[in-house]
């Protein structure tokens, strides 16, 4: 382990124009945030990110905009004024990436459309988030995290075998589709760093989706049908004994992941030591991922029988040292709670000046042994005046006329 | 639109030394690849990366193999011989990354750990994905996606809202975590671009999945409590009519997802006319989401008695058309075999030299209107002279004699 190093920034310098909102938009930018971009918000005066409404405490700031909106600034531009739209483009004439994800058609009929922005500025990273994309018979329509998971295949290989399609409970659509945006964006400056060229990004949130559910079009080549839902199993494969166990406690998340390999026969021999069945050892009833595969609940129930007299973080431990790929269902308050992560700094505080210290998922990737640092979310408008300052040049005077004017 | 113009490689002459396999490695170095870095995978010249082996078309590369290798090449090497690691160090000279994804204590054991190559070349950015982070209690501990969804609370907030926890469907253990190194990777190299220090990066998969559960986060803030399970909803809001429908058909994914925000009461009043029910615009018992919430069954009852008499495309088409957030969800195959997927080059087919034709999803952004191309994965060892060759400048003569004494 390197320690605690501090964390030297990857995108000194690099200045972000962020005109996104919610989530899909924002995750992107956070990254590139996180790794020590200059992201300015560009929100309208009266309340911004509509994020900033979505619940929190004492009627500040909800928790959701301060996950998405860490290390960045704010300043506030009414885009319907002709001179904030100037602002933006003066803006735009200093930045590295603009980035938006408005509804369809809505960037160009504020006239900060791709071609206004990039004849402005050639050389700047023109971004874009869409919920379906140019070409596609849905181009028109409004997305959000579910529509996107809904179309874009998610839904149909996660529930119950014989059960309904169900959503998957993380917002795969949004941040699942920012974060391919920044890797975009992050390969674009890289570029442009040795030849000085813009570039024009757009990615759809249904398009994203399949990136994530490879392994279903893998699936589905063996037999030509469409990859099933697998409950608790993968999609690709079925291999038991494999998935969640009941535990001892007997809560909604009181279960143990276990998972026996194809690949490796010592899992399951390891597996009936651990339940004290070595008897089955070398029984041909069991002795194969063919032969379980047909006793699939004889099979389970015996697994079962050993993981209900265990809670599930035993089970795991105990599992797990043996030399079996096992894992406790762990849930947000269980993850939260646990020591190790703030420790590690997988969990950091955020110190906000109005919500108070919240404790949130920073960025989980080390730097020499620790994760980036995280810095509050920005207050509605808290940088007008030292960004408006840096990057435009204006005085304070001149930023409190455009206050006065309603401009920002 | 920008047209079908030619792709530049936004990571041209970008070096990646790959000693991954399976997924959550190769995802990351694929997106780079898909970018254009020359990825050269080393595999053990027996049977190489063990996701080649995960069931392909006559034998050959697997599906899943060519899903998570294209764009990249092939070496052999042989890590149990001496002069096969000393080929590996001497690539790692003039490497830009390396990466590996072995089991916990492996490449250290190698003789290929970060401080062997980091100080071999100082200016390498050398990264590893591992199931759990160094410092958690279950560091030695082998994870696979499940196990990684599993403690990471993915798991915890999927499934029906009174049943057991579910596996998100999409493999967001691996290739989650692979795009979060991705992005790591692109913000080390592109500080060096400008400071040409290197970096040691690290994720583990299970404090990888805490990224992507914000949302969870979020909620569980409002109360304390651990997020539950949602079904078909989100986690954050819960906000009638919202989930699926049942449509015309009656297969496992005939439903149609509509959802209908708080913050714009248009949505209902616009999905009443779709359904044919105006009467009730005004009706105060449905009137607000509150009211809505505490007769949901009737609501989404009402729903589903105009759902089931469309099929899912035109449901979608119709609610959609309203402005109302409408998606069908899709299988798989129905993603497959859309044309417009294909047409916008979001699917790809890989021109495989044993495996044949395979259509599959490329990388989904657009760089000036179109994905970058696609190339096939490689063969095992296909690119040994080749690289070799450039990298190291050896002979072809040497090259077939560290063939013959089992080097490569």
């Amino acid at each position: 382990m390197d320690g605690d190093a501090t964390f030297e920034p990857c995108l000194a310098g690099v200045r972000i124009l962020d005109l996104t909102q919610f989530e899909a938009g924002p995750s992107c930018t956070e990254a590139l945030a996180w790794l020590g971009a200059e992201v300015v918000k560009v929100e309208n005066p009266k309340s911004g990110d509509p994020g900033r409404g979505l619940g929190g405490p004492d009627g500040g700031d909800a928790w959701y905009f301060l996950q998405f909106n860490a290390n960045k600034k704010s300043i506030t531009v009414n885009l319907k004024s002709p001179r904030g739209l100037e602002l933006v483009k003066d803006m735009a004439r200093k930045a590295d990436v603009f980035i938006e994800n408005f509804a369809p058609g809505a960037i160009e009929r504020l006239g900060l459309g791709p071609e206004v922005i990039r004849a402005i500025n050639p050389a700047i990273i023109y971004a874009q988030v869409k919920g379906f994309g140019e070409g596609s018979p849905y181009e028109k329509n409004l997305a959000f995290d579910m529509i996107a998971q809904a179309c874009g295949g998610t839904m149909s290989i996660t529930g119950e075998k014989d059960g309904r399609p169900l959503k998957p409970g993380m917002s795969l659509g949004d941040t699942g589709t920012g974060m391919l945006l920044a890797i975009s964006i992050l390969g674009a400056l890289y570029r442009r760093r040795g030849t000085g060229t813009g570039e024009h990004l757009q990615v759809a949130m249904q398009d994203a989706m399949l990136h994530y559910i490879r392994i279903a079009f893998a699936a589905q080549a063996r037999n030509g049908e469409a990859a099933p839902r697998a409950g608790t199993q993968s999609v690709s494969t079925a291999n038991p004994p494999c998935g969640i166990y009941p535990c001892k406690g007997g809560g909604p998340n009181d279960y143990v992941y276990v998972y026996t390999s194809r690949a490796n026969p010592e899992h399951w021999r390891r597996l009936l030591q651990v339940i004290g069945r070595e008897d089955l050892t070398d029984d041909p009833r069991y002795a194969t991922p063919a032969a379980r595969a047909e006793r699939e609940p004889e099979v389970d129930a015996m697994i079962a029988d050993w993981t209900r007299h265990h809670d599930k973080h035993e089970a795991m431990r105990v599992i797990g040292a043996a030399g079996i790929p096992a894992g406790a269902v762990l849930d947000s308050k269980e993850l939260h709670d646990d020591p190790s992560f703030e420790r590690r700094r997988i969990l950091q505080t955020m110190r906000h000046p109005t919500s108070g210290d919240y404790k949130m998922p920073a960025w989980p990737v080390r730097f020499s042994g620790s994760p980036p640092p995280i810095a509050p979310s920005p207050l509605l408008g808290q940088h007008n005046t030292e960004v408006l300052g840096d990057w435009l040049g204006l005085g304070a005077d001149e930023v409190a006329g455009l206050k006065q004017n309603n401009v920002i």
